[in-house]
């Protein structure tokens, strides 16, 4: 039972250059959770250089926000995420007629999961604002020109990164605003998911293992930081099998490693 | 003449977040000074972002990297940049024999640009041993996928992420190496442009301003970082017309700004 623990205090990502804390690898068995993960990873990367002073910060952040524009645009994810807080709700409910769970996490994440599907049923289509604004639409149209966002390219970009920090900021925000209920149906959906899965010991014999996963969304690997390799894995739906390469020139040999499905 | 002037102590690209030191914004005049100018514009964007702790500073750092070995792949730049070399050779000589200037400066860059020339003459071709990395062949393979850099893709990124600074910051500097000698030499060709213009006071009426800049290869505009304007610039080679475009909904009217030839 997920709920009996404390708050999630694991990294989804890895803490670049501290390898103590060991990396998880997520892995996603459809395409929908493949989409969620994609998203995710933007918001993150949106969101840490959205204050950030330093002089390339923009970049990151644009290109965070252009591949979520392009995301946006293949399809309604709107449908999908509903669907998956209505049956993020049956789950809770499920978990609440159990034996020693915390009721008051789990009927505050009922209500969380009730607003957040009504917030999206009656909220605009994602990313049509983005879609409107000149200034975002200008530097896209020349984020793929290799080197091209020169000055002389879009020189209202530049005058814009020389305003005042705080003028940017607000702007930032307002562009985000547009994707902000959709940002947190996946937070919210993501943790519970990775909440729902237990950390159990394996050993992958000559860096291979596989399992089936019944009804699950997710594949996480957790290695230690110093693990000399990395994970891959194929398969679909029921179905999956890891491969571990190494990352230096030795034979890979026996890999342990944690393994959860969600 | 430009070498009285003490070291260059002008920003080339805005200093983001601090309108009072303005704004130079640098036009090409020909297909050739667009491509130095891309290019010095992604090895700052590199090397700003090489020894970055930002958790996000290796997206800015590939899309840079990415860009250059696209730019480079396009053609030859080395035949270009000796020939350029050259004539600055011969600048160099011609500013030597004018009186009041400082000959010990001169005589540095005639050795510098002369080293450089015949050290492009001799290297390999830059470029083509990041071509050969297999890390960043994996990483570029994903890299216009939107969000497809997640550890899912391309999981041996996220490894390598997770290793420690010092060791990935070794590996950014080998990456470089290959490029290095084309970075400084385009660095002292543009220094030396830039330098040789001086900039003059000029009125562009109602947003409008037009001249002629004979055997130039750079226009440089200079505004003051409250102006609510930036500036666009069209032709070709000996004739160039500049327009001030509004960032407000206020009238552009008659805009003051420095211009220099170069």
């Amino acid at each position: 039972m997920p709920l009996n623990k404390p708050a999630n205090c694991e990294y989804t990502r890895p803490v670049y250059g501290w390898p103590g804390l060991g990396m998880i690898y997520d892995f996603p068995l459809n395409e929908k959770s493949r989409t969620y993960l994609r998203l995710e990873s933007l918001f993150s990367q949106i969101r840490d250089n959205l204050e950030s002073d330093q002089s390339w910060a923009h970049i990151a952040f644009f290109k965070g926000l252009f591949d979520l524009q392009e995301l946006l645009e293949r399809g309604d994810l709107r449908a999908d995420l509903i669907k998956d807080l209505e049956r993020l709700g049956q789950r809770l409910s499920h978990w609440a007629s159990l034996p020693d769970v915390d009721l008051e996490q789990i009927s505050q994440m009922q209500q969380e999961s009730a607003q957040l599907s009504r917030n999206l049923l009656s909220a605009p289509r994602p990313g049509a604002r983005l879609k409107e604004d000149r200034l975002l639409g200008s530097i896209r149209q020349r984020f793929s020109i290799p080197g091209g966002l020169c000055a002389f390219d879009v020189p209202q970009l530049h005058h814009w990164l020389a305003t005042p920090a705080i003028a940017r900021h607000q702007q930032m925000q307002l562009w985000l605003s547009d994707i902000n209920l959709l940002m947190n149906a996946i937070s919210l959906l993501l943790r519970l998911w990775r909440e729902s899965g237990n950390f159990s010991e394996q050993v992958a014999v000559n860096g291979f293992f596989q399992d089936t996963a019944e009804s699950a969304e997710l594949i996480r690997i957790r290695l230690t930081g110093t693990q000399q390799c990395y994970p891959t894995l194929s398969g679909h739906k029921n179905r999956f099998a890891l491969r571990f390469l190494p990352t230096t020139e030795q034979q890979i040999g026996d890999v342990p490693f944690q393994l959860a499905c969600c």
